[in-house]
């Protein structure tokens, strides 16, 4: 094939505008670096007469997706959301035709069922754009790790939590004012549910857990929990002790399986994730022979999320050129997801006692009938009659310390459990 | 092809060692990702009775390469050096052979006639070992970046220079103390000259740039400063500015071409680069749409390295057994690298100056003359009748900057130029 390689365009957002600019402006270099020329022939949106970020040449909006699909040889869908994006990129890839997306949920959810049809008609489906936006971490597991065994993966995947909890670190804001914050400068929605709660980059976790383990996981295999519960205390004392809390997407090696969860992280200030201010993303990956790596650059946005996505059109682009089918996807392992009970970790616990003789060596005493030995413990000065205490384990199993914390949440002298928070020593 | 595929490996030394290894020990792994079976059929060495890293099947190892080339499908290059690697890879190429190498010396010298060899075959060239050790740079510039414009790049990437400077930075060691440092704990050589003089790092660089701006660069396009001139007194000065030195390949658009230079450069301490320490390598990257990235790692080693030689293996085999051909290298864009002197940058400089009345206005006035603006200044308390003199300069044209320099160095009350060092922003 050396035809004009025509694409479909499916949304035009804030990516999706930026997608059909750099169409537009980099029409010659696009064809030099495919050996062919290309062709936006149209861009399906819900409404041909809205408010764009770039404005297309009108002639090329339209309503009409099936229409436009089937009438192109590459799909590009950047519409988000499960429906009707699912059906689409079945519709094109069942007849042969390769997709890039960047819809992480779609692909969190379905991205077995997606690539299936794929490999089934021999069509590409590329997708660097839904983790980390403009940062290379999906090619690089795919294909630059291709021969090392993937032990662990740190990421930084979610932008708008990053630049909340950095704003938090840096100048000492609660939760409340850093999501208003992120919120007036256009980091988080209006609704910051999936970015907050960890469901965002919970998806990006599933995808790239699926890569690093050449496994199939989906979003249900991740545990997830978002960072609204993490307080100005919380953040204090993690600095006190010299760590930063990050909400990390942890995927690793745990036993015959593959541990994916998302929560809110102490990691120490020495750590290459530490340093990833505002809203950046990053990634830490460790393998076997490779050793530590780290990929850091804007996880979102508009034009670096379509760097992303041109990246993906122009390596199949030209593999069209050059004829031969596109690389399936390797999930020959089939690692099971692992339960978060065997787990073994630091853990930071906060909690609020009784300023009485007695109650700490008390709480001492049932984390070692559990099995845990402490290794760092501050006491504030008592207000009230109580104070609160912040101490570190030594790395305990997940069961065992949610044990002993349910009997220490019963004692008459506690009065409240303020913070649980797993600690990563990056090693 | 379904049938074994055959590798040859030329060379065992440290990297191609742990390349034997994990061909050993992860070939069920290897078949799994490539969909076919593969077979380390011969390991070719000048000695096959030397002591090794890490011992093969003794019956694997050869002195006839050209016989275990012509026996093998992939051919897997570590010797090093020009020749007789240069003939073995295009005799291999020739054959339409595919070919993997780790060999930068050679690939940023005769890298245009190797790939026209692989193009003009159908066969294809890998050497992501070639920069930055098991970091993934080449891939992400030739595929991730396939649909963005590289507007610089800024890499350390020679892991013994960092080291050396980083112990300078962080113990106040001199050059000389630092590089015997680094040759007991084997970073450096006995010989050091290839990476003190910067010669490893401008072979990076020229292959970098080549494929970041789509043309074909050599090592003699690539303006070259070690850092033997650089002192205790150039480190300690730069940390007083918030500054620290690293020995940095800049590859940038300079009007109408690129620029390529490897020199000790200052780099303010909030840079991603700054926080690069020890033998580790990175590399920070700028385009149009994706914006900043940065890439880190282990930039030597024999695992690491062996860790990117499998990966472009594991990579170039899916394809023989998928068919079809590899992706050509698109140099399309054949930018003409540039001179030094229209290069606009910031300038450290360090003088030792007559502690004289006049010595500073003058020095000021002749820099005034050639259009060069000083940003910062501070005088040391003058010893034996002289000061030291350290300013900083506004962006300045480097033409202007030397020719500045040669006058002020012809004045009777300047003693000595200590030092020129530029300055990158990261901006």
């Amino acid at each position: 094939m050396t035809d004009t390689i025509k694409v479909a365009l499916l949304g035009a957002g804030n990516v999706g505008s930026q997608v059909a600019r750099i169409f537009s402006e980099d029409s010659a270099v696009l064809k030099e670096r495919i050996g062919a020329p290309v062709e936006l022939i149209g861009i399906a949106v819900r409404d041909t007469a809205a408010k764009r970020h770039w404005d297309a040449d009108p002639g090329l909006y339209t309503t009409d997706a099936d229409a436009l699909i089937d009438a192109a040889d590459v799909v590009i869908e950047l519409t988000g959301g499960i429906e009707p994006a699912r059906t689409r990129i079945l519709r094109a890839l069942e007849a042969g035709k390769s997709v890039v997306s960047g819809n992480k949920a779609l692909l969190a959810k379905h991205g077995v069922e997606l690539q299936a049809a794929a490999d089934k008609s021999g069509a590409q489906l590329s997708y660097e754009a839904a983790v980390a936006g403009a940062i290379p971490i999906l090619r690089p597991l795919r294909d630059s790790l291709a021969g090392d065994t993937v032990t662990r993966v740190l990421g930084i995947m979610n932008g708008t939590t990053n630049y909340i909890l950095d704003q938090m670190d840096t100048t000492g804001a609660t939760f409340a004012d850093a999501l208003k914050d992120a919120q007036e400068l256009g980091y988080a929605e209006a609704d910051p549910t999936a970015d907050v709660e960890g469901h965002d980059a919970a998806s990006k976790a599933a995808i790239v857990a699926s890569l690093a383990f050449h496994s199939d996981f989906t979003i249900d295999d991740v545990h997830v929990e978002g960072i609204t519960a993490v307080s100005a205390d919380d953040v204090a004392a993690a600095d006190a002790d010299g760590y930063v809390i990050k909400l990390l997407s942890v995927c690793e090696r745990d036993g015959e399986g593959v541990n994916i969860r998302v929560a809110p992280t102490l990691i120490p200030r020495q750590h290459p994730l530490a340093g990833v201010h505002g809203a950046f993303n990053a990634v830490f990956v460790q393998a076997q022979n490779a050793g530590e790596l780290m990929f850091y650059g804007p996880g979102a946005g508009g034009a670096p999320t379509a760097s992303a996505v041109l990246g993906d059109f122009v390596s199949l682009a030209r593999r069209l050129v050059l004829g031969g089918p596109g690389v399936p996807e390797s999930s020959y392992a089939q690692l099971p997801a692992t339960g978060l009970g065997d787990i073994i970790s630091r853990y930071s616990v906060g909690m609020l006692v009784d300023d009485k003789l007695g109650v700490l060596a008390n709480i001492s005493r049932i984390f070692a009938e559990h099995g845990i030995s402490v290794d760092s413990l501050r006491q504030s000065t008592p207000q009230d009659g109580a104070a609160q205490i912040r101490l570190v384990t030594h790395s305990a199993k997940d069961s065992d310390l949610r044990r002993a914390i349910a009997v220490i949440d019963g004692l008459d002298t506690v009065r409240e459990i303020i913070s649980v928070i797993r600690v990563e020593s990056g090693k």
